[in-house]
């Protein structure tokens, strides 16, 4: 979206197969609501390509990458780092802080998979949950994301389509742009 | 959620083996964010399982429940209906109207699995986009939430859970209740 600085969601941790649906779901979720970026792990390649297959359909601005050091990306940030886990703390309690963060630097956004080291933990300024108790990374981030830019996601317009969906109260209608 | 009504999640469709995630966070996140039931396909029996054990760790008071006719649920159902599709109408223009709908009836939220009949669509008393980009079922059913209970159900409180999580700047904290 446009801002300050940008959101960027990274996908820590993926299981080639098992997670491909998740993983792919995280990026579309994040492209969909507002993040500028996603970063997924070098092994989610199947993911990415799909991800950036609807962003081609679809419209952007919205760029997918691959890592292949997650760590890395944590550690070496610029930026605030927010962390949705669901041992963190409420989301309601700390929202305003991370939207304020967003002054100040590019917004790193990350989501787990099965198993985050604690260093991760450590370093983000945020742990946070959207909830805590245990439900979905793609449902965590959608409210993170909605309650990070107060709903001005939803009527974000996108470049370079070569489709539209428009609303209808009833059935489908997609034309061409 | 306490309420006049109550708010069911009707999973429409589901594919053993490939959809069994999907269909869990589906169930998870309808429990996690406030409905008092989840309604699943005859044939999503690992999700029902996982839903309903996390139900007895986690807390209730939620239900999980599998039908053999959806479509029977959709046409006999006594009250609103809203079905979340990325073709419908955006979200932020209907969620007032929606809410309003819970004091005259319990709300069935329709979460389409692949293919849903064009019958449901004409069934629905809305239609409904979160965002009408192609993302996520269970993104989509999260911010819905979210925004119909206007983020009370964050605060919601947990009975007859065997453990619970408490909020954490850093780490993990779970307790035996």
């Amino acid at each position: 979206m446009q801002g300050p600085h940008e959101v960027v969601v990274l996908r820590y941790g993926h299981r080639p197969g098992r997670d491909d649906r998740m993983t792919t779901h995280v990026g579309l979720t994040a492209r969909a609501l507002g993040a500028d970026r996603v970063l997924l792990p070098d092994n989610a390649t199947q993911a990415a390509e799909t991800i950036a297959d609807i962003t081609g359909r679809f419209g952007g601005p919205f760029a997918v990458e691959q890592s292949d050091s997650q760590q890395g990306i944590v550690r070496n940030w610029d930026g605030p780092i927010a962390h949705l886990t669901m041992y963190g703390q409420p989301i309601q309690d700390v929202e305003s802080d991370v939207r304020s963060s967003l002054e100040t630097g590019p917004l790193l956004v990350v989501v787990g998979g099965e198993k985050v080291p604690f260093e991760l933990y450590e370093h983000a300024d945020w742990n946070i949950g959207v909830t805590n108790q245990p439900h979905s990374e793609v449902a965590g981030l959608a409210v993170f994301l909605d309650r990070l830019f107060e709903g001005r996601e939803l009527d974000e317009e996108w470049l370079d389509a070569d489709r539209t969906v428009i609303p209808k109260e009833t059935g489908k209608k997609v034309i061409p742009v």
